[in-house]
Order: structure tokens, then sequence, then C-alpha cells
């Protein structure tokens, strides 16, 4: 079977990439949007720090690796057109969001905008600030593809706009929302915009200048391929600048004479102390890796192996796809008619084929607008196959039929 | 050389221990009290968890340790005598202080006591809180011993006192703040207690029912033995249920119906939903490992080996311990006559022996105070040796003169 390439986009050498993947041995993985098999030299970054926290102690261990710690800053910043500085590193994507999130200001009637198919974390955390300020949450209407609209957006602004804050690839399915036509909005009118790229962070290329946000927050695990518990979050110098952390600790502000704390000048206010080491140096090898794969090349890929799983998906009687909008990234959602989406799961897994659902509550917005059920989400890397793939479709064919 | 243990303290079988630590073929760890060495056993639960990740999943491992990953929170609540639904595993204890004190409210001339040697971190929160809402901060002053004064505290109580916050065992020496004796002026006036136990942790039993405190935080790093980047919250039943975290998410705080979430029952409002799994074995593991020592043991172990080097280290000319207490912890702080902290510590990990230095910045109040400069600081734990400890004080000897 041949694949069309994205035009321009290089084809990877996926042979070499998948013996770089030890996971691939022991199954089909299709849950890269929940957490992505790592590659070895991810593994063998947090273990290896691990086995030398244990030789040398932990302080020690860091010390020596402060280099390759720093170096983390650097390729983050790279991976996402940012500068070191404007980088902060946290525990996971939520952590980086959280803080800062609730770190801005609200008043009674400011208004925060979203997104249909926003990220239940993102929207509670709405909900309790607007119970505590006043301000409201509006969500932006979706254009007949089911994205975010820019022109509806554009028609809700006012002088009380106070946030756009919008995941730009839902966890619920292959929907992409137009980040950067909404940057340009935010950015003409002056609002600041808050972007969760969770699920777009080494799926596609990313640049904070061309997508106009002031904040950006990501998860590693996912399509970054690195450890669990990793994420960070790109802050604009101009604005941190302005920003006390919602809390503080002795690393972010330190004490300067007796009454008084100073924030540092860089993200890092929004970190706290102390952190797993180990797992920061995945992220880094993880981030270090995608780069040296190439986001094009991987955008290119996870396009072609997801557009044609959804083709297939479809095409399979009772199997109904769910994936909103016109331009869609590597999660295909659906269902199979008369089956919970968790039997679906449970009986791939039988089969060694990881997947996972997705349930109403974790974008209930949507799901309440479209009366969505838990949906099977599959969501293929470029380390997947074409024969993986077909192994796929022939397991949901048989369980569906 | 004999060693005296605290009457009723079980000796331990320190040589079967060194056995569990691959570190101690390396170094002479003495920095304890920044993180220890990890034993074999917490070792091998993080690594095995990381390649278990690799080869089948991140999401995929973690299910498949569900029973393993619940009953770390079973082992935390017995380490401190709670209930698992009254602990919150966190990334770090200042995560866990901090989503403790930033949830409880204060209003204008509410007041904090705290104690001199109160951490940094801690501090600088307290400051930003008392900026934010007009509450202030007092220091209870200490005793001739230079511990906490509860007879000092007691005459402090009045109405306006919202919060009673300090740290048991200060990161700067060897202090034992009267932990108890706060608790039941606290538990009497009816005050609420947050407990800092960072230090005490696995090398001290803990029991917040004998304690009095409504909360209490600590690190997995340092006695414990656990991985860097975990710690945990206690927080009295009683008292979570009144209390709304300040930043939620949707596992702390599930979508229940449109516009509306509502507080999970438990302690683990305070965390989210994301975590690396990982090291939160591996503090299950140092949890396990530290009960099966036994506390008791730890606690006479401990305090015989810091006792001897205290004693010996202040029989060196020039050489200055700045230890404070009538009680005291494993934190044999000093200082070198002539020679900067930072400069005994390098000269000492040139011979293999790992110190630490703490400086001012991290126990401002107390610092300034006392007019301390950088000391160094050196934190035996039972697995250390006699002969060790020899050695370190020969070092010390031969730096000094």
């Amino acid at each position: 079977m041949t694949w069309t390439m994205d035009a321009g986009s290089p084809p990877l050498d996926v042979m070499r990439l998948r013996a770089d993947t030890p996971g691939i041995a022991n199954c089909l993985h299709f849950n890269n949007a929940g957490a992505a098999l790592m590659p070895r030299p991810v593994v063998d970054a947090v273990v290896g720090h691990v086995e030398r926290e244990a030789a040398i102690g932990g302080y020690e261990a860091a010390a020596e690796a402060a280099g390759p710690l720093d170096r983390v800053y650097h390729g983050v910043a790279r991976l996402v057109g940012a500068q070191p500085d404007e980088i902060a590193l946290t525990e996971n994507a939520t952590v980086a969001w959280q803080r800062a999130f609730y770190s801005l200001s609200f008043g009674p009637g400011d208004r925060i905008l979203t997104a249909s198919a926003e990220f239940a974390a993102n929207y509670v955390a709405f909900l309790q600030i607007a119970k505590r300020t006043g301000a409201t949450i509006e969500v932006v209407p979706n254009d007949g593809s089911g994205a975010l609209d820019p022109e509806a957006l554009e028609r809700m602004i006012d002088e009380r706009v106070r946030l756009i804050a919008i995941t730009w690839v839902p966890t619920n399915g292959g929907l992409v929302n137009p980040a950067e036509a909404v940057g340009r909005i935010a950015r003409a009118h002056n609002i600041l915009y808050l972007l969760d790229a969770c699920q777009t962070v080494g799926q596609f290329p990313i640049d904070v200048e061309a997508l106009g946000c002031d904040m950006l927050t990501a998860t590693g695990r996912k399509f970054l391929r690195a450890p669990r518990g990793t994420g960070f979050l790109y802050m604009r110098r101009g604005l941190l600048e302005t920003i006390e952390p919602a809390m503080i600790d002795l690393f972010g502000a330190p004490w300067v004479e007796p009454g008084r704390y100073e924030l540092r000048p860089d993200a890092r206010r929004f970190e706290t102390w102390e952190t797993n080491y180990a797992v920061r140096l995945g992220l880094g090898a993880a981030v270090d890796y995608a780069l040296s794969v190439g986001l094009e090349g991987i955008a290119g890929r996870c396009g072609a192996l997801s557009s044609e799983l959804r083709t297939r998906l479809s095409e399979i009687p009772g199997v109904l796809v769910c994936d909103l909008g016109a331009v869609k990234a590597s999660i295909v959602s659906f269902t199979v008619k008369d089956i919970e989406a968790r039997t679906v799961m449970e009986r791939l897994s039988a089969e060694g084929i990881n997947v996972s659902v997705s349930p109403p509550a974790s974008t209930p917005l949507d799901a309440t607008a479209r009366n969505l059920p838990s949906v099977v989400r599959a969501s293929p890397h470029y380390y997947n196959t074409e024969d993986e793939v077909e192994r796929l479709i022939a397991a949901v064919t048989r369980i569906a039929t």
C-alpha cells in the first residue's frame, strides 16, 4: 500500500524509528493521544539518571547533570519557537495551565471566551474563577465543520473580554481548532490568549510567534513521547514580567530582605524548587528526539496514517466516526453500534491493540451538544505502520460484525 | 566503638540494610537531609515501571499497576497514622504545602503564627498572602534552647489567630520543634495547624493524632529515601470536607452537570489528574521499606550517629556546631573557621563524602537572628556506619587544621 504524504514532508525512516521503540514488540499502540510509547533514548535518560541518583545521591546527580538539565529549557524553547527564559517546566500540563490561568486577575463582568470542545479540566477551573470573581464564561460558536469559528469570535470581542483560552486539538476527536486565526484576533484586540497544546506538541510544528499566543501549555507524555509526569508552560516574556504567580516558593520568589521576596525574572517563577530530574531529562530527550525526526515529517505521516484509519473505519458497517473539523489531527474517535466504547477497548486490548476511551466528562460541552456517548479513541503516531492500521481495522471489523 | 541506642529501640541489621543500598559503594553519603540514597527496592520500583511503560504504554502500565498504586495511599497513611482518604500524593512537599495553605481563607487582621526557623518557601507564601489579604505574620519566640516556646505560643493566642504553621525539623540544623505541644494548644483553641514534616518523615515515627495537626506535608526524597519529585499532604477528614482547593482540575473536581463541578470527597481533591506513576510507586516502596525497617529503630540509630558526629565535630578546633534545641534530629550544622561552607562541601566531595550547604536564604529569620553564614550540613542516616562517621570527622579535621 502506498501512502500519500503531504507535499514537502520528508519521508521518515520508519523502520529505523521503530527500532528505537521497544514497545512495538509487545503491542499495537494506538493510544498516542493518551501516552505514546517512549523511544529508547527517553527511557535511557530516565533510567540512567535514577540509577545515578541511587549511585551517588539525588542532589549530587542533579549537580552533575546541570548542563543537560539546563539544555532541556533550550530544547523545549526550540520546539515551540520561544526563548529559554520563557519556558517553565512542570509536573504536567494541568499544573502548567493552572499556574498560568490562576495567576491572571479577573473581576465581575470580565469575559472568558473558550471553545466548545474545551478540556473539562480547564473548564472546571473557569467555573471556579467565575464563582470566585464574577467573571463570565462564554463559548465561541463553531463553524460548519465543527471547529471554532474565528468570525464568530471576532463578533464577540468587546472591552470586557479578558482572556481567550482554547484547546488547539481537543482530546475527544480529530478536530484541529484554528489556533493561528484566533491568535490574530487576540493580538488585534490586545486580549490575553492561553492555548492548550497538549495534543499538538510532538505531532505538529509549533511556533508561538506565528500562533500569536501569550501562553501555551503542553504535556510530555502524548505525541511528544516523553515520560508521564512532565509538562511545560510557555509565557511571553513581556507578559510574564507583569504577572505574579498565584502561588510562590523560594525558587520562584527568593527572599531578598526581611519581609520582601523578589520574583525571578524568567518563566521559572511559575515552577517550584523540587522536581524529579530524571523525568525532566526524559522530557529533554523526547524533545531532542522529536526535533531530530522532524516535526514536518511527523505531521505528514501522522496525517496520512490517521486519514487512512478514519476512512477505513467509516467503511465498516456499524462504526460511526465522530471526528469534527475540516483540518484533522491524528486522533480518530468512533463508536461501534450496540457495543460500549469500554468493551471495544477491552476486546482490542485482548488482541494486543491499545486504544483508549474518551468519556463525555472529558469534553462535556461538546459531548452534550452532540449527544456523544463515550467514544473509542485511536491515535496513530509516526512509528505505527500501515500493517498495524490494517490489523486494527480487521480487529474492529470483527468486533462490529 | 559501641553506640548507645535509645532504650526500647530495636537494633537495626545495618549490614543487611547497607546491602540494599547501591550507593554506599561509591560515596559516604551524609546528605540525607537533602536527598537520601534510595534503597534497591525503590530504584527497582521506579525503573521497573518506566520499563513497563516503554513496553506496553503509559496508560496501560498504570492500569496494570492499579493495585500497587492504590496501596501507596495506604502505606503513606500508615506511615503517619492517618486514613488513606486523608492523603493526597503530590509532586513535592512544596506543592502539598501550597495546595493546603493557599486553599485556606484569610482576611485583614487574621494572624498567622509561625516559628523562627520556618522554611523560606513557606515564609514567602505567608508574605504573599499577607500582601493579598491583609493577614499578619507573627513569629513565636523561642525558648532558651532555641526551639519554639509553647508557653510563648499560648500567650499569643487570641480569636484572630487563624493558622499556626511551623516546620517540625528546620532544614538548617538539628533543631526539633515541639510539634506535639503546639498541637495541644492548637486543638485547645480550635486553631488550624499546618505542620511541615519534610525532615521528619522517615526519620521519626509520626502520628497525626498525637501531633494534633490538621494538615501535614512531607517530601519523599529526604530521610524517607523515596525518589525525588515525590511528596504528600495529609489533611484531616473533617477539615478537608470544608475546604475547596485553590486550584482544581477534572480529577479533584469532576464536572457533574452543566456549569457545576463537585469536589471529590477525599484528600485527592488536592491532586491533579496526571502524575508520574513510576516515582509514585517508588514512594510507595520507600514507605514500605521504612515501615519494615521500623521507625523507632531508625530514630534511635539516627540519633546515636548524629549525636556522636555532633560531639566529635565540636571537639575539632575551628569547627563551630550551630544546632539549636534540647531535642535534636539527625542534621548536624557547622562552620569551619575562615573557610566558606561551599568550600568545605567541595573538599569533602573530592574525598567522596557528600554533605550539603544550608544558606541563610533557606531560613532567613533564624539566620538573621543568629547572624548565621552558610553552614555545612551533615545528615547521617541509619545506613551510615560508625566508620563512615570516623572518616567524616577525619576529613573535617584535615580541612579545619
